[in-house]
């Protein structure tokens, strides 16, 4: 299979990793501006959920994608890509 | 594709499940026995990753029997299961 | 300072463990039954949820009677404290 | 009390959100250079550690110094901050 699940729309997962990149940014500015602690955590989790949304939709479309055509490929190639796509799945809930 | 990819080895799973019944009865003796709240939440912790692991292996699972025959059922068939998998995971990442 | 956050309600926890005792005694069923691993999987991130709810008001508890105690102790007992919960927090977020 | 918990060491927290910001440009390099999916998940669950380590240090001062002045205050102003602080919590465990 060529290129990856999101090789189509690379622009989507950009414009949504630039604005992540603003916002961390701003919680610069926040800290600059020695803003009250609670809305800093307010904003934090918020560019962790946006981080979180960017990795969710990756692992879609790589499961869709890349474990899918091993799939297609055969058994063996299936289970490496499942087990690699299951840490990654681990490393997110653990994050 | 018959059964699920646990259907196996459930009894594999079914020990996981009595351990952690356990520990929420050590839990409750915690709070009867009017144990330090910090020492229960150490024990929440540790119940909660022990659940996490139960999920992270069915979803390897699922993954590897449900999502792959779907997959090689067909397209449309592979892209519910996808679909199905990732709201699962997003669910797990987010609890 | 007497007893702990929670001592006063201690029947509130014990009823919220018990509940969560039944339903993973609900997923060794589902297992046992060869439920759907994504009906099982949602089981499992409602269980965390219920855990994580009691853990979070065990903090919230923790932080308004243990640590505020410390706190009118004095400095150093206050920063024992301080650490000793945010260590737990930390569990609890990567949990 | 005087201006935050965080308030004295404002630069090691810039420091560590400049490094996050630089991750996340490293991330918009990886999708513009099409890199492995697998590869891209891995560096997200990184960046939200990262985040996370920041928020676990904020929250320790915050508690340590904004919830502890709030103690030394009276009752009603602690019960005030602890419940904020305990919401701020939560948000960071769900997040």
């Amino acid at each position: 299979m060529e290129g990856h699940g999101y090789s189509g729309h690379r622009d989507d997962y950009l414009k949504r990793l630039r604005r992540i990149e603003g916002q961390v940014r701003g919680l610069q500015r926040m800290v600059d501006e020695d803003k009250y602690c609670i809305d800093i955590l307010t904003q934090i989790s918020a560019v962790n959920r946006a981080l979180e949304s960017v990795a969710l939709k990756l692992l879609e479309e790589h499961i869709g994608h890349c474990v899918a055509g091993a799939v297609l490929e055969g058994p063996e190639a299936a289970e490496a890509k499942v087990k690699e796509a299951s840490e990654a799945i681990a490393r997110l809930v653990r994050s």
